[in-house]
């Protein structure tokens, strides 16, 4: 069933006919990773308890939390699922949060803020402009009922990476609290507790620790963890519940996805096989070079600087070129075996490449390749973006 | 890697070394429901919207709606998310629910709509006795602020089903609106809107329809649907959002665990493949009865007298023999390749032997065997039960 197509040694392709995922998750996963889904397990059982304690193990390993104040608490459904659980259970009801958005993440914790109908306060840098520590520190100043700082650590709606240690920096210095939503940058992006202080982060299985989809996990204090008994809103959500009923039986309170959680643990060993964090974010890394730089030869513009660009997904403007067709330049790139991921922009036309997944920079040569096919089949002679998207970025960033 | 051991037709063993599962999910599935895991698939791209379409579909399917007045909705996370979904998403903010109870599940239901803050009443039956119509409907009338009741289907508790249909009665009669927890029951026992009328249902991938877990569904009424619009007080458990933005767009609304998901369609498949409801719950009626007819040979007894035992999971009690101990009767099971459950009555000691999974009568017959030779190793002569045991079985019932 396996392809025989130019395997890069390490890096196997996906089974024929199966294109890449170049999107920020569900993404490409190892082989090994999808075949430790081929059996059951009884959530009850020893052999999964096992299991769920090595996985909140190996995931606290990479914090650097040489003081043993953190502890991991796996949670069913999606990262937005976590997101909501973090604000939930550590923001007490009396609480009120202050949201940094420049993006859909942002804006969706804030959503998720009146969901719960507890207090916050939106700062909106609008499609991709990065909340700096500056306006943060200004607006805990003028705001001391504020008790806690959300921020995104990468917003896929751009690619951006947020600054969050000087974010950290501004809540602390004001006594404040900062929760971090590091969805998509956790396991390839450091994010030590010896270096960036925060009370509590989220991130998923299916991102760069390179699982699949079908649970998130939060990392805390324990004493956050703690605080946190009767704050959720929500019984499924509740990450008390959940850490103290794992402490107890060492089983999750709720059924478990059990093959994913079996494929996660693969893909942790993998992690640290390949080097953990910094060797996971420099192939990450490599890979955004080798196709930015391909990318920018064709012509295509970068919707950021290389100052904010992440190792995670980058955001393209569509060429201005009136023969170019988004739906069109998808269904080329995905017959060349590479699905991209549309924009997520309000104001621009664009379209996003992620970087993250189980490829390696000999992958990403081909996607640039694949993309000079697929204008050339367009008939889209330059790359180029409007000067008007060019205009719009620079006023933007004014 | 497939054992050898003894194959029956179409129903091949786990890998070997694996166990077979016999609790009430996560169960034992198909290898090919697990080998459809091995591609990873875009969650954004169309072949995965096609395979969301074509599950919905095939679930609705299931309920025999002619009339076209429902529609299916995908919920990540466990059943236990997909309950309180149901509750958040169509009891109004001022409504009442009027919780049944006789196990964990219904007094799970109940600790939900105290996170919710909303107002309910409970009928608690305690470990196994049924609720039945005629209290229901004198409930009713006696609250006229009742809205909605919420019946659990299968209380895998005991294992006892429930009266959804009696229930269902005495609730309309009096108007008022049903929804049922059907987790452990829909795809086994019918649950035809022809014949049970109610407003919505929750069931989950890795019940009856053997699937793994990572995900549950509704099935409700189109215009509960529509009136459940911000009723939720939760994002990621908002039904009414969820399904308005796959009505919308074909995804999920967030990430979904897209592996999970095509393991269910090939469940799905073969569910079909078997015969539907009818030929699934033959199956486990089956399974059910040789292997409670060889338990009965043991001495075992079970809590549930015929009338009320459920083909998907039985509850027996312990032996009152000194040699037994339930944790080494585990062990001993385990041994020989099947994983049982503990019990979960607050009163009398037992366990729990699972009828549903990938698994026919010839495997329970090898159940009832493993059990027999258990016990002769603990040196247990007797199943028999504890008299106190029967007694109080017999004062609860009374």
């Amino acid at each position: 069933m396996r392809s025989e197509f130019s395997p890069v040694e390490g890096f196997d392709p996906p089974a024929l006919g199966e294109p890449y995922l170049l999107t920020p998750g569900p993404l490409t996963t190892a082989y090994t990773v999808k075949q430790a889904m081929l059996r059951d397990w009884g959530s009850w059982d020893g052999d999964f308890r096992s299991m769920t304690a090595d996985l909140r193990r190996r995931l606290l390993a990479l914090i650097g939390d040489a003081k043993g104040e953190y502890d991991c608490v796996p949670i069913q459904g999606s990262g937005s699922f976590c997101v909501e659980a973090m604000l939930g259970s550590f923001v007490p009801k009396d609480g009120k949060v202050l949201v940094l958005a420049n993006g859909a993440y942002g804006l969706r914790a804030a959503q998720t803020m009146q969901y719960l109908g507890r207090a916050f306060t939106l700062i909106d840098k609008g499609d991709y402009l990065p909340p700096r520590g500056d306006e943060v520190g200004a607006a805990l100043d003028a705001d001391p009922a504020i008790t806690h700082v959300i921020a995104i650590h990468c917003e896929t709606s751009s690619g951006i990476l947020n600054p969050v240690a000087e974010i950290s920096e501004a809540a602390y210095a004001r006594g404040r609290k900062l929760l971090v939503d590091s969805m998509s940058a956790f396991g390839a992006i450091p994010l030590e507790v010896g270096k960036i202080r925060y009370e509590a982060m989220v991130s998923s299985a299916n991102k760069c620790i390179e699982g699949v989809p079908g649970f998130g996990f939060v990392i805390a204090k324990k004493n956050e963890l703690e605080k946190a008994k009767g704050n959720s809103h929500s019984l499924s959500l509740d990450i008390h519940a959940q850490w103290a009923a794992m402490e107890k039986t060492g089983q999750w309170r709720f059924t478990p996805p059990t093959h994913v959680v079996a494929a996660f643990l693969e893909a942790l060993r993998m992690h640290e096989a390949e080097g953990g964090v910094a060797a996971r974010g420099a192939r990450y890394m490599k890979n955004r070079n080798v196709m930015v730089e391909g990318m920018r030869k064709l012509g295509f513009e970068t919707l950021l600087s290389d100052r904010w660009l992440s190792p995670i997904i980058v955001t393209f403007f569509c060429p201005s070129d009136s023969n170019f067709v988004f739906e069109r330049f998808y269904e080329l790139m995905k017959d060349k075996g590479f699905i991209i991921y549309p924009g997520k922009l309000t104001v621009i036309d664009s379209f996003r490449v992620g970087c993250i997944g189980r490829m390696d920079e000999h992958v990403m040569h081909r996607v640039v390749e694949a993309a000079r096919q697929s204008l050339a089949e367009m008939g889209v002679a330059s790359a180029a973006p409007p000067q008007a998207a060019l205009a719009q970025r620079a006023k933007l960033a004014a």
